[in-house]
């Protein structure tokens, strides 16, 4: 802040925090918003006016209230009219979804993602997801743009998305790929998977009011999202969450990034599947196959599942007494280890962890699901609306 | 933003903005913190007089410029007649300084702390040291309030102290302590060593510029205070940062924590003296020691400096995996290995760490050497005048 900003300034920065609130929270009375902005009654009445004519936002009388007087009107998102396209470009699957502002999902798609597949040859496959969906919508429609999730760390400046070694080891122009296949469904922006989760959880999800978390993605690799006094931990490039990397066995399996003994060489899908017996098999199903049966009894599966979640348990004590977090969240196979080991994690993360940096964490599995990451990346296509509702 | 900000409102942020800048610049001319500012003159003006009728900034003609026309006045900090008290508590000497408003060292004193003595027997000697230091001030000084550094984290909110293992292990109501005794020198502000040193490394030395910094701090214990996106790291509870706990070596030594192989069972002074075959020894001189016998060819001395330095790159190389920083900085006796150790530090982070979340790191040792953490304990004291000066 120089200088004071204009009268313009203030209401489109008012139209965006009003826009956001609904978009967050779902239909809000005009009494809520009055309060919640922190804004007088005839400002939300016009911003509201406003937005309706934009098409954004709808207003009705609520259903029955049971006090007197005559209730206030509740405005809602337009869920159906307005909607950004949601791409997620997974080890072993792609997904797509058009999702409604509010962050409901209107329709998906999703297909298998052959290993090894080369990311660029991934665009085709959600662009033939994107096309298809789009013929269902109605012609008033308006859609905001794309967003892309990708496991690898991406640029958001311009797409590109810089690949460790799960999955490859180039700069793969993702963002520009499809833009020029999607023209006209609007600009396209790539984040990271592990990130947008992050970010979902933190705006919508189980972290909410959660200002320091860590979000943990596992397949064949591990990738986190993590938010320090309420901001993402980026770092210079975009390149920081890598914690699949962090070295926790010197003396563990080398890793296809060059090192040995990185996180996800001991909590990664190879580790439970070696450590269950079934070391040729690959990907969710297997990994499940694994957690069923560690339920069921198999002492070969516990085995997997408890040497496994001691790892876990190890790595997320380092990072609670580096980042003191409130909220460690465990998305894709980590969470299905989760659920059959959060005992053994949280004993082994206590021994490692300072009470003082440990002692508030919640462990959590996505508030989310599956879904985390889609709507995560739908929201990197909103925010560009929500930051300028009128120009957006 | 919620609403435009009144008249009074720029007002004060725009004095503590140029107050600021002449803070952490120095001299500056009209001219310049015009163009900087992003104010114009007559404004400027204005302020400046204000900030001097509060007796916080002169003003004066510059030296000749051997340009044509009316030279610019140049505007300064009074750090004669405006300052703060630091001190600094560390493992094994107590300093105090009296810093003036533009960060210079007016005054200072230290002694030696005996190993083991209670933190809050420290808060004596440090009251007699700016009582002593306070003396010596001309009557229309003014103190903004008092700094505190201390080895051990630190709640901003009430300076209560909460250590680890390695000096203690409870809560300390250090900043009360401090502040019943010291009550004329105004309000005692709290900080982690190596927080504080860090911000100021960032603000006025070799950081500047960096938005992602890791600044380490070495003696019996490691700290880190770390700052992602510009901001500090802090965690839920200002516990972040605990860097000396993430465990490295599973097999590694017992850390007084109650866990195993921390990184500051590996790097710290114990280790260090200890393959150096001087296990009984102690202190910054003992490892300075270590590291002049090193450079002039004492065998054993090289071998222990070659395995601390290999766990140094190892634990920089997984803080870089999830920071992805621009400059790492090595404070207190990781200063003194890193200047015989810097090639095989590099080396080691370089097979641990990415390419992408490594190739932009600097290494570096604190430009404001081992006055960063007095230096940035005083920018405590002074934020709350910079925030608002003239209530401040």
């Amino acid at each position: 802040m120089r200088a004071a900003p204009g009268p313009e300034e203030v209401r489109r920065h008012n139209l965006g925090s009003l826009l956001q609130y609904v978009h967050l929270h779902g239909a809000t009375s005009r009494a809520e918003l009055t309060s919640r902005l922190g804004l007088n009654r005839s400002t939300i009445g016009a911003l509201t006016a406003e937005l309706t004519t934009a098409g954004l936002v709808s207003e009705a009388a609520p259903r029955e209230t049971g006090r007197a007087g005559r209730p206030s009107l509740v405005v809602r998102p337009e869920s159906s009219r307005v909607h950004a396209y949601a791409l997620s470009i997974e080890v072993d699957r792609l997904r797509a979804a058009r999702v409604g502002l509010g962050g409901c999902i209107l329709d998906r798609r999703e297909t298998g993602r052959p290993r090894g597949m080369p990311l660029l040859d991934t665009v085709q496959p959600l662009a033939d997801f994107v096309h298809d969906m789009r013929r269902a919508v109605a012609d008033d429609a308006r859609t905001v743009g794309v967003g892309v999730a990708v496991v690898g760390r991406a640029r958001h400046a311009d797409g590109t998305v810089r690949l460790t070694s799960t999955i490859g080891s180039a700069e793969e122009p993702v963002g520009a790929a499809l833009g020029a296949v999607l023209g006209a469904a609007g600009r396209v922006t790539v984040g990271n998977h592990a990130d947008v989760s992050a970010l979902v959880e933190h705006s919508r999800g189980v972290a909410v009011g959660c200002d320091n978390v860590v979000y943990l993605h596992g397949d064949i690799g591990i990738g986190a999202g993590i938010i320090a006094g309420g901001r993402r931990v980026a770092g210079y490039g975009g390149y920081g969450g890598e914690v699949g990397h962090m070295v926790v066995n010197p003396y563990g399996r080398e890793c296809g990034c060059g090192s040995r003994g990185c996180w996800e060489t001991e909590i990664g899908e190879y580790a439970l599947l070696e450590h269950a017996g079934r070391a040729g098999e690959t990907g969710r199903e297997a990994v499940l196959g694994v957690v069923n049966g560690a339920m069921s009894g198999d002492r070969q599966a516990q085995f997997a599942v408890r040497q496994v979640g001691e790892w876990i348990g190890f790595g997320v004590g380092n990072l609670a007494n580096i980042f003191n977090p409130e909220a460690v969240i465990f998305g894709g196979t980590l969470r299905d280890v989760y659920l059959v080991a959060a005992a053994q994690i949280r004993s082994r993360m206590n021994a490692i962890a300072l009470p003082a940096a440990r002692e508030h964490i919640r462990m959590r599995t996505p508030g989310l699901g599956n879904d985390a990451a889609l709507i995560g990346a739908a929201e990197l296509a909103f925010a560009h609306l929500l930051d300028d509702p009128l120009l957006g």
